[in-house]
């Protein structure tokens, strides 16, 4: 089988992991939010292929990724999914410890007097791999020859958007976490992702929220109407709206769209999510607007006016990758009194849960021995966008 | 290991994946009942290696057996082990649809107009692969030369015995349905299929329901007499009950034989599993016997006066496989009236059971570095024939 | 990578399961106490790499090690991890038997008369591999040339230490048997096993039973006061204590050594495990010491003066393992009269789990993409012995 843009992959691109891994080592992958580890030393582990890796912010206020190993007998560094880490980072094992901030030995349990320090002890500090903030997002790469100048496209291009919510003056905090291993391709995760034919019918609760015009198909007039006054508000507001389909950055899409009236927040109820508002917003002021940001290779994230919904896909083989999804809120917002993870995190678990079900059953399909590409239809031009893209990127 | 006749195969035939696979594209396999899809637009899921595939009952009655897959982006079709679909095949994922009779695409969402019913199009319909009923049984098969004159010469040894429940002018449904994976071999649980030696130790309830000896060793004077006497009376009603020893056709044996003495049916306390007696069997008058058809590749299916047990294995691999049962009644028995299917699946289920650990068992001793073919004992000549007629039909 | 004494294994080595597998047919790996199976037709199963074996005490007394598998049609033929077999072996499928001094099929059902005893019969015997005895641990090895001067020396270099247990004049039996798979390189449980150097963080419960200074680094002035004591009380009862560090034979270490004040037993509130002691120790007079057996490729047996703790590991794979450990009293003892599993049990059930985790978390990091061997410490030494050993006699 040969490539054709407009059509799914064929199937030995599908169940080509090498492939895949050309693919992280070339390119800036979303890794998460600057506030799923808000303070020094806490970190967040993630998994990609057969590897661990964790994002820890160190002492220094950078933030680092590490591969979850010890160079002394190999055990894990790091346990949980997130954590804090003491003043230095110790192994479980045999207290062998590292500075967060250099990956350096400074603790070499029963070495010789001498070995910390040593040049042979040198080669035992933690693997780091390259890490970038853009904004609030961090992006990581697992190649030496991290683009540089891509990534610096990705930090220009996002700026005008981000940058209300990153230089706001306040931090922000994870008010909940969740992730979850998939029986699935991750890149039928990522056609999935990249259209919302399939939403009409499998996501009906996350459409209550918005206008049925407002993602497929022609909008209505009353649509058009309520988009034109948002963006005339935005404009006031000093906020961004102009949409990015892939075409400043090969890597990016941004829009920004009206929720459904009366809607200040991704809630079922329309309600607010969080007392605090973020970023450009005041307080008792909610926007009834949603940022979105779509990333290849492998997240979309959302801001409203209370919080952020961070979702992104590393693949662990060819036929399993790992899904997390972080909300983020103000990190002087107090759980329970300002909000509560339960009404929160709602929207995103049920509009992922239904995802997660159509995924593995993309990928049960693409496995089978009549498998073949099928063609995309107009409104899924972001899945042709995503397969033009995979197919050279990872050449 | 060479094959020698007589003996289990060589541990190189057992783990040959592919030779397997030559089988099940060469032969016609049991795929269910018709009872299993009564009515139109019921169907029922199997899986036979990696793939998925459905029996449908179409809106012309005739039943057809597709891939679970859409050919737009992969998703399965149907989700349920069996269902009734509406009119059209929908795809849960973008909701394309087919006809149930042609596998062709109706509905093509979002695709340009003029899609549906182009050529291009038609590429895009279900992958159907050959089916043809005997009788009341469906048979399939994976090539596309599927071999119509052994399909034909099964028809015609079946007919004499099954046509007096196929024609009998009332139709049949499926009471209950159990299936289930198994860490086997196929091949092991075919050979232990085809012989009854371990039938005293592991399956004693069954054979409470049978004379001991009349499935191994010399039948004694008694049973010699019962036999007798049933077929005489079975010749008065006009039901063929000559044994087919795989000898019309190298596929099939059937064998009519009685049962214990005031047995009605295949239930453990004797009595009636359902109240409406079915095909030849007037209400009242229930035959103390049992007609039952062992078929190659992978079925063995019973009928007595008032239900058909039909149970069949089909390989996922060269390390598993899947046990469906099937237990069909009149379609005008009302459960928990005329039956319950408590009672009446009963005897299989605790046979089928005590199976599923001796297959598991042979298979884990065939993966033995130690392993070699044992030795058939005469009464296992039905292994022997499965094994020969394997080791041809599969070359 | 190359092998460099001191450092970990490289990754091809970790990972080669044809290297692991001729090990097991080179060298003597322990197997299991004499006490797992202390009277007649007294089995105990187990696994290594994808086989099944099981002991079993003739009803000549002699302990044998058959592969459990019937040859006839492949069946295992024992069940449960350990258990008491009849007079004769009967495989549960079609009921051969076979004789479990000789393993030769003493029955073999449905086969023509004159099958038994012929010599076509001779080879559907068991299939036996070699099982020796030193003093009260049984040793198999998978080769047929298992070297017997080696096992010879393993025999003399343990009689002085197991003797006073093994010519005790009275019988052993299991009290506790635990078993679990490990997700886990044996290596790396090896490796764990032979250094103390975690414990002091990850077995603190363990180590509350000995003086801290007993394990790693320099003794105390007042550890080596109460060593030289306990060597002198050892001397007076002719009880060997000499250290033997992989020097006789490469195989083996022993130490005996002094537990904390006043315990009697390994247990965590010090008091007997059981009431009757055993081998030199007369009741109302145990000792405050352990005498310890670390075994190459896979053992560590512990005997205080009340019962014997036998822990071993064996292969599956080269991710995978299966961790043993048997609880030994006095033949005598009685279960909740003179000792409950209970309490016996609770000091190894503790520290192994708490090994077990670190074994997963070594294998997760060996499998690492970055892993390079790092460098053990100086009280490492035995992880370097067995490093180098196998290294060398898997070859």
């Amino acid at each position: 089988m040969t490539y054709r843009s407009g059509y799914g992959f064929p199937a030995e691109v599908i169940w080509d992991r090498q492939r895949m891994e050309r693919l992280f080592a070339r390119k800036w992958f979303f890794a998460g939010m600057r506030g799923d580890v808000p303070n020094k030393r806490d970190y967040l582990k993630f998994q990609l292929f057969d590897e661990e890796y964790f994002l820890i912010h160190g002492n220094d206020g950078v933030i680092r990724c590490y591969v979850n190993r010890c160079a002394h007998q190999s055990a894990r560094l790091v346990k949980g999914e997130a954590g804090r880490c003491a003043a230095r980072i110790v192994c479980p094992n045999h207290q062998w410890a590292f500075d967060p901030n250099s990956g350096q030995v400074v603790h070499a349990s029963f070495m010789p007097e001498g070995f910390v320090g040593s040049r042979e002890c040198d080669e035992f500090g933690l693997t780091e791999i390259p890490l970038r903030e853009a904004g609030l997002m961090l992006f990581a790469c697992l190649g030496d020859a991290a683009p540089e100048n891509e990534m610096d496209l990705i930090v220009e291009t996002i700026a005008p958007y981000m940058d209300p919510f990153a230089k706001a003056g306040h931090g922000y905090k994870q008010a909940y976490h969740h992730r979850e291993i998939l029986d699935a391709s991750w890149l039928m995760a990522m056609l999935n992702n990249r259209e919302c034919c399939h939403c009409a019918q499998n996501h009906k609760r996350l459409l209550s929220l918005f206008d049925p015009s407002s993602f497929n198909g022609e909008h209505t007039p009353d649509y058009k109407a309520r988009l034109k006054a948002a963006q005339a508000r935005w404009e006031d507001k000093g906020l961004a709206w102009q949409e990015q389909a892939f075409n400043t950055s090969e890597n990016i899409r941004i829009s920004r769209y009206p929720m459904g009236e009366g809607f200040k927040s991704q809630t079922f109820d329309g309600e607010l999510a969080s007392q605090k508002l973020i970023g450009p917003f005041v307080d008792g002021e909610a926007d009834e607007g949603t940022l979105s940001f779509w990333l290849n290779p492998n997240a979309w994230v959302h801001f409203v006016s209370d919080h952020i919904i961070a979702n992104w896909i590393l693949p662990l083989s060819e036929n399993k990758c790992a899904f997390y999804t972080s909300w983020i809120v103000h990190e002087d917002a107090v759980e329970d009194v300002d909000y509560t993870a339960e009404h929160m995190k709602e929207v995103w678990l049920v509009t992922n849960a239904e995802d997660v079900g159509l995924c593995q059953s993309m990928t049960e399909g693409a496995r089978s021995r009549y498998y073949k590409p099928g063609p995309f239809a107009p409104p899924e031009q972001f899945c042709t966008q995503f397969a033009d893209w995979y197919m050279k990127a990872s050449l």
